[in-house]
């Protein structure tokens, strides 16, 4: 087997400094806001000639944070409860060979910054802060858009919570960043194996560190500080 | 940066032989089929568990026959004509930083082989026999397929070509292959900025050496070999 060297063309800047918390595929959480910054030499505007009139974008990335050497052929998909084992190549798990990720985003625009050149401003990324990226391509209707596939056990996105905010925590959070905070609670981001409806949960997101618990379908916000 | 090594999880073996008449993009000729073949250690039937549930898969490879080691900002997208440079983030040119290349395919079945242990029958792919696959994940109808997404320079599939087969040259063809080999002549197989209607092209195809001229829209084949 040929290995092949393949180096970060970006990065992405996004709100989630640590895994807790990223919503388990992109465009599920639509008013997440990231950005894309290129390194050298590709931070070239020529580059990107012609991308805004693409609506969304293919990043293809590394799970950085789960790059493993060892080959286990099964994983446990949260969506399965944590317990049912599948074939990695049967799921999206980021316990994988060569830990490459797959996110479809929603590109906002292009903004041209003094220090970091020419950045993507994309919609709904699932991407932990500071993520390389390895390539980013057009997402073509006619070739990629499949009305007709179907989704194994994974055919709908998951079931949503209930999101409760204390008034008080809900003006600690900048009024930008509201949306996108509300929509990663309600898709729930506790490891899927846990039920326990006392256990406090602390998630990090755009700097602020929030607390919740969970209980009968409904998140409630303990604390934003 | 940080340099990043990846490894074949699999190869493809499909009836292109050459670069030569591959469809520009993957789904566009439904009839192709082909194989995937996992390397050592991932040539194991576990990681494949739960993948009939999917009727799509994506594959990312390497454009093999097409890694750089110089880095061009912008390439020349044959549906422009060839002659117009739009950034390569705007296109899937296999003309790119790190040569990946991104297929949403169909999924027909698995095999078991007693030589190269489980494959997977896969239709409508575009990749060159022998093509390195990095990562095979399902297609998730929820995540992936995104109805609303606009195209820029490439809305829609090219225009077909009609295509024109003597009746003794069409015998020629396995019948198993004939359908695949008129929606590939189709798409139109020549680079986009030849139109000398003189010109006899060969194309490798499934063993065959494929002849043939296009005029006025009309590709006609002038023998299979």
């Amino acid at each position: 087997m040929n290995e092949v060297t393949i180096r970060p063309i970006a990065h992405i800047e996004s709100d989630f400094p640590e895994k807790f918390g990223i919503p388990r595929q992109a465009g599920i959480v639509e008013e997440l806001r990231a950005k894309v910054v290129f390194e050298e030499p590709f931070r070239n505007p020529e580059a990107l000639r012609g991308i805004e009139g693409f609506s969304h974008l293919w990043l293809i990335w590394q799970f950085s944070e789960n790059v493993r050497a060892d080959f286990s052929p099964t994983v446990r998909p949260p969506r399965l409860g944590g317990n049912t084992r599948l074939g990695v190549f049967a799921t999206r798990s980021p316990f994988r060979p060569n830990a490459l990720g797959l996110s479809c985003v929603r590109l906002l625009g292009l903004e041209k910054t003094r220090e970091k050149g020419t950045v993507l401003l994309v919609a709904g990324a699932d991407l932990m802060d500071g993520t390389p990226i390895f390539d980013i391509k057009p997402y073509l209707p006619y070739a990629d858009c499949r009305p007709e596939a179907t989704g194994g056990f994974a055919p709908d996105a998951p079931e949503k919570l209930k999101v409760v905010f204390p008034a008080a925590a809900l003006e600690t959070i900048p009024p930008d960043k509201r949306a996108a905070l509300r929509g990663v609670l309600e898709n729930d981001p506790r490891p899927r194996y846990h039920s326990d409806p006392e256990r406090l949960y602390a998630m990090s997101f755009a700097g602020l560190t929030v607390r919740f618990r969970v209980k009968d379908g409904t998140l409630r916000v303990e604390s934003v500080e």
